[in-house]
């Protein structure tokens, strides 16, 4: 952060903005591929945490694939050019159409997440003439000790089948012609510090696999998902080799290639929000500064009660006082910190926020007009701009359509 | 809900589809005028809780204001022809280009919220060579018992001056010639079915009202906000009748003109989400109903745990028993409701979600890729598309451009 000039980019491209470190995704990734170097590896960057076709092409650049949980993600990565045989399709409510969409491109594979989808894909798979990859995504039952929001492994989530329900699909497949299982999947959350969960699901789910490969099943993909934990305020993130060696040690002389669906951990300390003051208050009980981001731009904070370091940049005073850090938007649920100590400040001056590479901009909305910001990011040829901030035109163009139609 | 036919509305549109009851909006509107009849009044829906331009445009004929949150919000109510005699500008954050935007569109009044807010606005309004009215946002400090995040009035909520710093606030005004005072305005909360605050609240201004009049200055606005609540569950929502004579008889001998900022009470029970099953998922714990309507389409119940009474339609079971109902997106936060009982549900089944008018597309984001949702009204001159559905190209457009400049 002490060398990103923050100052210069909000002249040149406004506030609120999202500004992207490129060398340090660059090296939060390579440090994945490291930790699994001598094994069979894929890293698969887990596109929800943040789609910007910029910021794939960087990873596409660099070798990674793409988990995509939609087929709008798997259309981002072809477009940022991510080899067809590189992406997984996973999520939890897949429709035809985007089974469809999946099987025609020929990705690496689907992750499924049901009985009931997978007969619907063999379904649309047999109507296409086509062999479906199939990878069950398995749910282990592990508390991983997180945000209940963002906690994805317990028999109480919508996500994956019991082991139980596992074998019973993949024998389904192993008489369909019109599926090949090819994979196996879990994911038990996201922001995970604590190895032990991890450890514990790849020890079930390699059992599982050992007996499949034993019932004549040739699975080649081991898949454990994504959810390393990142720093946003105290956290201890865990080792990548620590994690890399728990996860081969629990395969044992099992030798699959292991994907790895990394998201947060190599985005979210890559990326900033800067915002502008617009002014202060001070009431009998409490101080506000006012920004000009707000919960529409990132979300975080208001839905997740997120932490994210805020620094005042170019501070003149030396006295810091508590305060909350609040945004335009009337509710006051719209807030990006809360009680955190803060030099007094002037308007115009500029409040940057770190940790907000990942599900930053990827859940903006439009709440209450407000245009989405810009994108730059910071990269070895210099700054550039990978979206333009919206304006209101862009806003308005597709329901004035539909205005202008009807009135006349 | 009995007369709308849902089925040919997912057949003509698809799904997930936001329907508008028209002539709910106007009756819901009317109400409002005959509640303050026989006084001068001026209702000013509140374009946060649903800001699309045609369904403003409805209100506009009937006479309705606006109550703006953003500068984006002013140009809508222009736009969709609400004269600008009838637009006011709220907010806690107004940027000085959204300020002097108001003041050129010669707009009725800007809520002030804070001292230093209005400052900046007279330094604005100098520079224009223009006189800006004003009212001071009052925060009554009262606990209007609703969820935290849409609760205003209380100290320690970042909303409006407390009474000493309003009384100051209207003397800088009057002696500036740059500033005129108009209005005075208090707003507590949201989603409110308990009128003693709202009295609580009006008592207190209109004292204060009093002794500014007495000072001097000609306030002829007493704008009373909104955060009327409706009937999402089992709730009792205040009578409009009560609500009037409440705030009237608080106003005792004054005759001062009563603006009043609905939103969700004219938009929210008008409104619906609809949504198609993907498919069901059972395991040892939990009965899933996946369907294609998710929370970057309708964050309300997974921002707020708000319940929305939710019916499947067509069932031909008789048997229900308790699921969650659940959207495609990657995190157990994406849920639409929650321990709900349901009839066993087929692929391709509807499900409708009810009091979806307000906060519902408005709050909308494009999280995992996924477009928005259409938005259709029923009219009395039949069904009407008010905003297409998104596609992926348009979702793209404004990062492939960059993407493509820069690659070049």
């Amino acid at each position: 952060m002490q060398n990103i000039d923050f100052k210069h980019l909000a002249q040149r491209y406004q506030t609120p903005l999202y500004v992207y470190d490129f060398p340090k995704i660059q090296e939060n990734f390579l440090a994945f591929k490291e930790a699994f170097a001598g094994r069979k590896s894929l890293i698969c960057y887990a596109l929800k945490a943040n789609s910007n076709l910029s910021l794939i092409a960087h990873l596409a650049q660099m070798g990674a694939g793409a988990d995509c949980v939609s087929f709008g993600e798997v259309r981002r990565a072809l477009l940022a050019g991510i080899p067809k045989y590189k992406i997984i399709f996973s999520g939890v409510g897949k429709r035809d159409d985007e089974i469809e969409g999946a099987l025609r491109e020929d990705i690496l594979f689907l992750n499924v997440e049901s009985f009931g989808e997978l007969k619907r894909i063999e379904k649309i798979a047999q109507a296409l003439n086509l062999q479906a990859r199939i990878s069950v995504r398995v749910n282990p039952n592990i508390d991983a000790k997180t945000h209940p929001y963002i906690s994805t492994g317990m028999a109480k989530n919508k996500f994956g089948v019991e082991i139980e329900e596992a074998k019973e699909m993949y024998l389904y497949i192993k008489h369909s012609n019109a599926l090949e299982a090819v994979g196996i999947h879990f994911h038990i959350g996201s922001q995970i510090c604590d190895l032990s969960p991890f450890i514990e699901a790849s020890n079930k789910i390699a059992k599982l696999l050992t007996s499949l490969l034993a019932l004549g099943l040739s699975i080649k993909f081991f898949d454990v998902g994504g959810g390393l934990g990142v720093c946003y305020d105290d956290e201890n993130p865990i080792a990548l080799y620590d994690y890399a060696q728990g996860i081969l040690a629990s395969l044992g002389g099992l030798e699959p290639t292991i994907i790895c669906e990394p998201g947060r951990r190599i985005v979210a300390e890559s990326g900033y929000f800067l915002t502008r003051v617009i002014g202060e208050k001070q009431n009998s009980h409490k101080r506000f500064v006012i920004v000009d981001g707000a919960m529409n731009d990132f979300l975080r904070p208001s839905l997740y009660e997120a932490y994210h370091r805020s620094t005042l940049l170019d501070s003149k005073s030396l006295d810091s006082s508590l305060c909350d850090i609040v945004g335009p938007i009337c509710e006051s649920g719209d807030y990006l910190a809360k009680d955190v100590l803060l030099p007094s400040t002037q308007e115009g001056d500029l409040i940057v926020f770190e940790g907000a590479g990942a599900y930053g901009y990827s859940m903006s909305s439009n709440y209450n007009t407000r245009t989405k910001p810009a994108e730059v990011a910071l990269t070895e040829n210099g700054i550039k701009l990978i979206r333009g901030r919206e304006s209101l035109e862009d806003l308005f163009a597709k329901e004035l359509e539909c205005y202008e139609s009807n009135k006349a």
